[in-house]
Formats: C-alpha cells, sequence, structure tokens
C-alpha cells in the first residue's frame, strides 16, 4: 500500500506530519517514509516541549552556516543562493527513510516521539514524502 | 515478527546488541530496528578494536558539547539537564531506525560490523528497540 | 530478492550507483541497501550539479579532519592511517542503510536524487551493499 504526504513548508524548521501517518497506517509491519528532494530531510524527534524544535533549528544553522559565511567560502555550488548548498549538506546529515515497526494499526512510536520533516531552504516549498506500508503474513 | 529489544545504559557510550538481534531474525527478508527515544540512536559501528567506540563518544561529545559549555549558551531547553539537549541533537545526527537484509537466517552484516544502541544521557536508562523480522515469499 | 552491489572506489568522494539498482528492482513495494562496511556510506544527493559532490566531499574533510590534525589529537584508534578513525566518524554520521519505496517497477525518487556510495578512505577498495527487494501483495 503506497502514498504520497505533501507537506507545504515556510521556511527552515520542524513539520510534524505524526497524524497523517498514524491515520494512514494499518495492520501490522512497517511503514517506510521516503522524502523525495535533497534540500530537506525526515526526522524523528521530541514533540513535547516546542523548544527542543527552536534548539535543533538553530543548532544547524550553526554546524552549516550560509554559503556567505566567511567560514564556507570554500563552496562552489552557491549560484542557487546561499541556504541551498547548506541544505544539501543538512540532508545528507539528517534521514532521507525512515522505518518504523507498526503493530496491530499502530505506529512503535515511543511516548515523546513525533515524526516531522525538517525544512532546510528560506523559501516556501511543497515537498513529497513516498510512503509504503508493508504488512507481513 | 516482532520483538522488543531492551537495554540498560549507564551513561554515553556504545551499548552492543549484535547477538540478541542475530539470535532472533529467521528465514530470508529484512530486519527493521527502530528505538523508541529522542536522547540515544543506534548505530553500525567497528566491533574490533574498543578504541573505535571510545573515539566515537569523545568525538561527539566535543562535536556537540553540554549545554553549560559557552558554545552552546544559545540553546533553550536546558531545564532537565546540560546533558539533555545536546542529547537530542546527537539523536538527530545519528540513525533511529535501521534495516538489514537477513539472507537464510544470516544478518548480513560485514565482517566487522556490529549492532550497538548509543546512550546520549548520563543517567542510567532502561532503553527499547522495536524489532520486526518480514521474510519474503 | 536479495542482491549484492560491489563499487571499485579511488578515494574520498560520491559514486553514483543508481542505474544498478534502478535496472535491478521490480514489481511494488520497497528497497533495501545496506552497506557492509564501517568506512564508507550510502548517500541520496543531488545528481545535477557535480559541485554538489565536490562541495560535500571538501565539507566532511573539514567537519571530520585527518587524525593527524591537531585538533583530533584525542583520537586514540589511529594505527591503520590518518584517515581510518575519521572515516569510521564520518560513516556514524552518514546511513548504513536506505529503504526507498518502489511502484510498479520504478524507484520512488525525486527527479534530482541519485543513489551513492560515499568513499571516506584513502586507499582503493571493493565496497559491498547488501539488497532486498521485498514486494507487497
Amino acid at each position: 500500500m503506497h502514498n504520497t504526504f505533501e507537506i507545504k513548508t515556510n521556511g527552515p524548521g520542524l513539520y510534524e506530519f505524526t497524524e497523517a501517518v498514524r491515520s494512514w497506517v494499518i495492520g501490522t509491519g512497517v511503514v517506510t517514509l521516503f522524502v523525495q528532494h535533497t534540500s530537506c530531510s525526515l526526522l524523528v524527534q521530541e514533540n513535547a516541549d516546542p523548544e527542543v524544535q527552536t534548539d535543533l533549528r538553530n543548532l544547524f544553522e550553526r554546524l552549516v552556516p550560509p554559503s556567505t559565511d566567511p567560514s564556507m567560502r570554500y563552496l562552489t555550488h552557491t549560484y542557487e543562493g546561499p541556504d541551498d548548498m547548506p541544505a544539501h549538506i543538512k540532508a545528507a546529515l539528517l534521514p532521507v527513510s525512515l522505518s518504523i515497526p507498526v503493530i496491530e494499526g499502530r505506529l512503535a512510536l515511543g511516548t515523546w516521539q513525533g515524526i516531522y520533516l525538517f525544512e532546510h531552504r528560506n523559501r516556501p516549498h511543497l515537498r513529497s514524502i513516498a510512503g509504503c506500508m508493508q504488512n507481513t503474513a
């Protein structure tokens, strides 16, 4: 069983879509999520305190600053904007695919875990995530 | 076929559980492992020289120091202790799920690969990893 | 359905093998790829502009310099060469496994996505990637 999850983004940060996945999975097996872009990521993270999401966004902004930053002047792929190559780097450091067990229709997430799209680009985007629910016999 | 692997941890570092997975998988297909927490990770790494594990722990301690470190003073999620938000960051940088092919009952691991839980918190924890063995026809 | 993809490498950088996977997958389901080494990685990245691949290689070289670099002198696993422990660290930061949906024989990749082996060692290597194609009913 396949699906495509679409998420509209407005700048860097985490966009939760746990409920869209939760209400779609069925039976027992594994759900696979795969983000079809190279400048955003998937992430499983704490869904309780929104400060965690702010801190994550700020950490990655410091770890991989814009290509206009003096520390990043060795970058060559800069013509799509100062946020483009750093977005590819963040996409390399964070998951492109997730595999989550499903038991009797329920995602095997921990109590505080949510599923997020992590947007790395500044401009608004429409992002697509391919999903596949595989049921075991 | 589903299972939950439980691991007791006593501070940051790698805890191997390859044998628990190896003795549980069966037939031919894929085993999925998913850690149900946001402050520890899964990792496949070298199981030969324990220095590799020490170096990995020290690298991540330097890459993401405690929130009391001057370089981390922009963090806001600090009330659960100086090791808490850095643990979430490390959990974002390292795998939450692993998918490993299984052929006739054997994990398709390389010669030097072991499966680890990477604990990022200081205090003792009991960690749960959801596992699903999917057999192909 | 299982397979092993073999890739010869000649130093650090990205080696694309999208076509080998594309021509092998069949039907509808999920393909799992798992690299059987601890000093190279899998990666899904942009396949349009080769500058992206150059920048990624240079970024990781700066993020994790050779163990002879003064900033890395705390490393202890150094007897296999100055590129060895940094290779393990990069392998921890980048994917060891990928799960990609397949729909009617086609990989659910985005327009600009390619599948790469990311080599972290200096000397030539022959690398193996275990693949499993799981078809849903």
